[in-house]
């Protein structure tokens, strides 16, 4: 696992003390969300697709339909994936110091298709990542479904973090009015989980399920 | 305001009973979540940009530094706007009919700049639309600020939302296996606001901060 090098795509320009680009600072975003937004060309215009991402090793993938019009112009071409996690509304004293607390990465690079001989394993990674051990107790995917799936790779190679934490920063003199100021944290959280009224009597909840926890802090 | 026309590029081609295109299933999501994914291309490659959006009528807007690239790279220029909220993970008894729950709106079309006469009320639009009367208890914008600060601006004009509720729809002959399935529903939450240590003594929290929700439900 080594470390990102800046490009001149990845320089952040803006706020560039909030960019990082080694691996654990990237790695702990990815695996923590597992929303993205995936950007492709089409036509010569951008098109962003919210979709699920996936991180084994130096690759993050994600999945759809075979026949996905994304998925499909996706294959081969340039891509921008992009992971965000908001953490809080930063409130300052004047409008151009109100900010976001967050933590983002962008990844580039040329998306390619996972060979047949491999989407299962790395579905089954997808769900026991979120889930540990369920892909093990589904009903196992039909050939059918397999070929109706297309699994998309990229290589963590170009990219870059960026964070947003702490209190309001506002101008020295603007310190003396009397403006509240302050930060409203922001986090996901799941509810208790709603069986299917269709489960089997005596089915339990596994804990996969009763464990699991979208929080954005940890897993 | 009227219903958005389907059009080739926005015409969904997976699971197309999700999609829908009239305003008012659309401007709710625009309204619930702040966040969006702006795409552009930059060298005839996709970029994807987190940041936050608000809406005014049949436009949205967004906002950022006037040196910013991916503002600079979009006034003029084809941009996909995308709004997400994730509401849950459907838990079924395959992989494949493993989904989620969710509300997103794709906008298509170019990106204008906000002119100079409108920046400052676009702005104080976006901060009230947040936290209803802030923009008049702030420290009034500098004619610097305002010049350092780039409105870009939106009309709803071309697009789509796609909506995916309620609980997995497994094949009929999966509905006999022992296999636990149901929903996980997922939200945002805001937790209590934390004030500025250096707020002055005796400023209270103001209404505005006290009664702000992003639940992601309604607003
Ligand atoms: C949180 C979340 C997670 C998701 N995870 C996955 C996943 O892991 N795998 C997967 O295959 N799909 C996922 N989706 C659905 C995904 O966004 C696409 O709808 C789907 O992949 C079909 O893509 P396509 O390129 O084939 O779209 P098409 O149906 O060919 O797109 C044509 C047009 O339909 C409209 N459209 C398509 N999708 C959306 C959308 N999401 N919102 C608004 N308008 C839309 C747009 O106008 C688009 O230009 C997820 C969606 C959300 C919100
Ligand atoms: C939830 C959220 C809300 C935001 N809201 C706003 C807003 O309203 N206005 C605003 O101006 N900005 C906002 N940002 C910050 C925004 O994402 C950009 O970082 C910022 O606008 C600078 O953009 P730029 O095109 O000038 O980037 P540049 O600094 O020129 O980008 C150069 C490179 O820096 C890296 N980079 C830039 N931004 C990010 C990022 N967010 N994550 C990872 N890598 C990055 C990428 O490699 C990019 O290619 C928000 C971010 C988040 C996560
Ligand atoms: C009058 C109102 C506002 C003005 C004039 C303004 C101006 C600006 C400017 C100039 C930047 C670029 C900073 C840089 O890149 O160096 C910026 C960035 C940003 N603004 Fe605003 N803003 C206003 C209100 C808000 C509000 C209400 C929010 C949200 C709560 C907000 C959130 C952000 C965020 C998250 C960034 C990105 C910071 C980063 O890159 O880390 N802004 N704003
Ligand atoms: C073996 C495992 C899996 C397979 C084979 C699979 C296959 C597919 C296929 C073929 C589609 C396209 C459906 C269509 O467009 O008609 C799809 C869409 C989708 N998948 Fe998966 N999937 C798997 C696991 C998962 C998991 C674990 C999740 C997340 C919990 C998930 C979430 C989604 C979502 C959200 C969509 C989009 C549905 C929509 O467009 O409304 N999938 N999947």
């Amino acid at each position: 696992m080594t470390d990102l090098s800046q490009t001149d795509r990845t320089r952040l320009r803006r706020t560039h003390e909030r960019g990082a680009f080694d691996r654990a600072t990237i790695d702990a975003i990815l695996d923590v969300q597992p929303m993205c937004h995936v950007g492709y060309v089409m036509d010569g215009k951008p098109v962003v697709t919210p979709t699920f991402q996936w991180r084994e090793g130096d690759h993050v993938y994600w999945h759809g339909s075979s026949a996905s019009r994304g998925l499909r112009a996706s294959k081969g071409a340039e891509v921008c994936l992009t992971v965000t996690i908001l953490d809080g509304f930063v409130m300052a004293r004047s409008g151009m110091h109100h900010s976001a607390n967050f933590r983002s990465v962008m990844l580039f690079g040329q998306a390619f298709v996972v060979p047949d001989a491999q989407k299962e394993a790395k579905l089954s990674a997808f769900i026991d990542g979120l889930w540990p051990g369920r892909s093990a107790m589904l009903r196992p995917n039909s050939a059918q479904e397999l070929k109706a799936t297309t699994v998309l790779g990229m290589e963590i190679a170009e990219g870059s973090a960026k964070i947003r934490s702490g209190g309001p920063v506002d101008d020295d003199e603007d310190y003396a009015l009397p403006i509240w100021a302050g930060v409203i944290p922001v986090r996901s959280l799941t509810d208790a989980p709603l069986p299917d009224p269709r489960n089997l009597p005596g089915v339990e909840m596994p804990d996969h399920i009763r464990s699991f926890r979208q929080d954005d802090q940890a897993r």
